[in-house]
């Protein structure tokens, strides 16, 4: 076992994840959005290394990339993303692919172990275009139509318009072959303290939360904030404030031990310093692993805006416009991450659940799937400061390395 | 008495109203924001009307039409404002500037009256650009540097171009002459529900509002909506409800009779579904006639935040971005009012401050000043389908005219 491990080259993974961060740098993290030049520049850099990890492959027709091994034995696929949000962390993605290139650079070369890791880029694991387009395309869950429809967020150029000007617009898009692979195994910064906080390394994740998005509307009456006298108002933005704050009073006793609920976004109609709002809307989330607490919370909210519409000033709809089912993540993968940090971790590991959504949960739709993840510093995350120990980085590999030996030859 | 009034052609009044409708009609309202082409093509209308008044007068450098009399004796000043808000009613502004022409025509010609009434269009208190940006000129309270700040609020053209391109960039700016007039006498809907529901015909004002405006921000820690629990987060969108909340509760113990407040504005940063709100901003308006009453408000309100930043999770900021002296109308004009009131529309009156600021309260800074409403249906404002019976048109023409002979008659 130590071995296998001590093959892991600590300082390369370092070194990859550096020159992943010199593309694009911004202060101590990256600016690298979908498509952008440098994220393209990491998918080639990516595309490159390959030969060197026994693999063969290039961009395909989405973004994505997905090296594959002509190594006889069972295959298991590992990855992660190469773009960033905003201005955000260097880590966030990139950690995963080096892991995984690592763990085939490691394995694949090793005759002594039967089978071989393969290595996935996932293109716009951050939503700049949509939902999980790459890694959704692979399982076959993206139909032309969906890319037809795909706009950037931030510069509302569509996705046709991007990939042909990265010159991916003829390429076939990579799909899984039934049966190729015995599994997915995907590493990630674990984006809360968590592990930071209790002194620990690992993180076991034991399932992907669903999140499930509302837009909750509130209708009252617009009128002039210096001649409508409070008695009468109709003000759709305070009815939508004491939504609010009846949502975190009540929620609470609802909810389950992980349960997060967001309201991210506010919006008063028509915003004007002297006109009460006549109409008003957020955008609500909740997050959970279990859809029982989900339906309940649901439940809750529904019921709140009939008590309020009841009473006659504004009236409240609750429309949902997301819905994702939580992914739970294969027991024996588990239980070879947990077994892999016995090893060289110390056993400092915490089994979690993970309340950001990664890739991890679109694979699992189709093939057993795992996490692991390694501490972040002060919790932080999306945003250029975060970060994670270079000791750290190095022991997470070494885990993940040795966690894919475990799976491949069980 | 009665004499006087059977002068007063109710027909010409609603035809003149109706003229002015016509230019730029919007449904059963108006769209005419200041400097539009309708709002400069009823300011020459105003002009061509003059004359026939026995006055004189142009759109001056700043927009403002007003009106001269050659007549002896005493002059009162008359007047309103020819723009609309956007898409809004056809009353608002046209009715006091209409009712004033009207009276000029009757009272200017009588050569039984001492004195004449002087008719003034005020450009802009609808605040496209400013906050009363013509009367204020007229009372000496805009620089040039004012003029050079000036944009629309819509379309950020700047004050410069709009009266460049109305012709007007070479004009002076009409300036009130000390001792010229007795007072200032404006009409205006009275954009509330009070005169209708109380089956009263017309409002004597004692006092217009003032407007004291806030910003009020909240500082709190932006992070990952699914990775950060419920018990750490500082969620400064949350923070802000529960102030609106709060405000909502305790002000009515605190307040007068008739203080209104009103957030109309409330912005959370970055305001994405995913990403807990690290900054949030509400612009938060009180209006009372009585700064005694005001003053507890804003003590209050910077307790609050006080209180909200002492509990140690998210810092909250009160800061003061307009303060408004309420205006006191004269109360001999007061007087003349309510006797044409009891002589030509039964006494059907009401003394009751307005809630809404116009440009009766510039004109109080350096004259008598006063206003008279009529009923609003429904207390619709601001909209297009803002509205006043034709008869109480005509029993509001009989009385601001009555009112007006009254005050030069003493």
């Amino acid at each position: 076992m130590a071995d296998n491990s001590s093959r892991v080259d600590g300082a390369r993974v370092l070194a990859d994840l550096n020159t992943l961060r010199s593309i694009s740098a911004y202060k101590s993290g990256v600016h690298k959005p979908t498509f952008s030049e440098p994220h393209l520049r990491s998918l080639q850099w990516l595309v490159q290394r390959l030969p060197e990890a026994g693999l063969a492959g290039d961009i395909d027709g989405i973004g994505n990339v997905v090296g594959s091994s002509t190594k006889a034995g069972p295959k298991l696929l590992a990855g992660s993303h190469l773009e960033s949000q905003n201005f955000a962390g260097w880590l966030d993605g990139p950690l995963g692919v080096v892991y995984a290139l690592e763990a085939a650079r490691v394995i694949n070369s090793d005759s002594s172990i039967k089978g071989a890791v393969e290595v996935a880029a996932w293109c716009d694991e951050e939503g700049h275009f949509g939902h999980f387009l790459g890694s959704r395309s692979y399982v076959g869950a993206v139909t032309e139509a969906d890319i037809d429809a795909a706009r950037d967020r931030n510069s509302a150029r569509t996705m046709r318009e991007a990939l042909a000007s990265a010159g991916l617009a003829d390429r076939p898009r990579a799909r899984s072959e039934r049966g190729r692979h015995i599994g997915y195994l995907e590493a990630h910064i674990e984006q809360g303290e968590t592990l930071e906080s209790s002194g620990l390394k690992i993180g076991v994740v034991t399932s992907i939360v669903g999140i499930w998005q509302y837009r909750i509307s509130f209708a009252g009456e617009q009128n002039h904030a210096g001649t409508t006298r409070m008695a009468i108002r109709k003000d759709a933005g305070l009815a939508l404030a004491r939504f609010c704050v009846d949502i975190d009073d009540r929620f609470p006793a609802l909810s389950g031990p992980r349960t997060v609920w967001t309201t991210g976004r506010i919006t008063l109609d028509p915003g004007a310093p002297s006109i009460i709002p006549g109409a008003a809307e957020m955008l609500f989330q909740i997050r959970d692993d279990d859809p029982g607490v989900i339906a309940r919370l649901e439940d809750h909210l529904r019921s709140m805006a009939a008590d309020v519409s009841a009473q006659g000033r504004c009236t409240v709809a609750v429309e949902r416009i997301r819905t994702g089912a939580p992914a739970l993540m294969d027991a024996s993968f588990q239980q070879a991450i947990e077994s892999a940090s016995a090893a060289l971790a110390g056993g400092r590991s915490l089994r979690m659940p993970s309340g950001a959504g990664h890739d991890a949960q679109v694979l699992a739709t189709i093939m057993p799937a795992a996490m692991l993840f390694v501490p972040s510093i002060g919790g932080i995350s999306h945003h250029w400061t975060e970060n994670t120990d270079d000791d750290d980085i190095v022991t997470g590999a070494q885990v993940f390395v040795d966690a894919c030996r475990r799976l491949l030859t069980p």
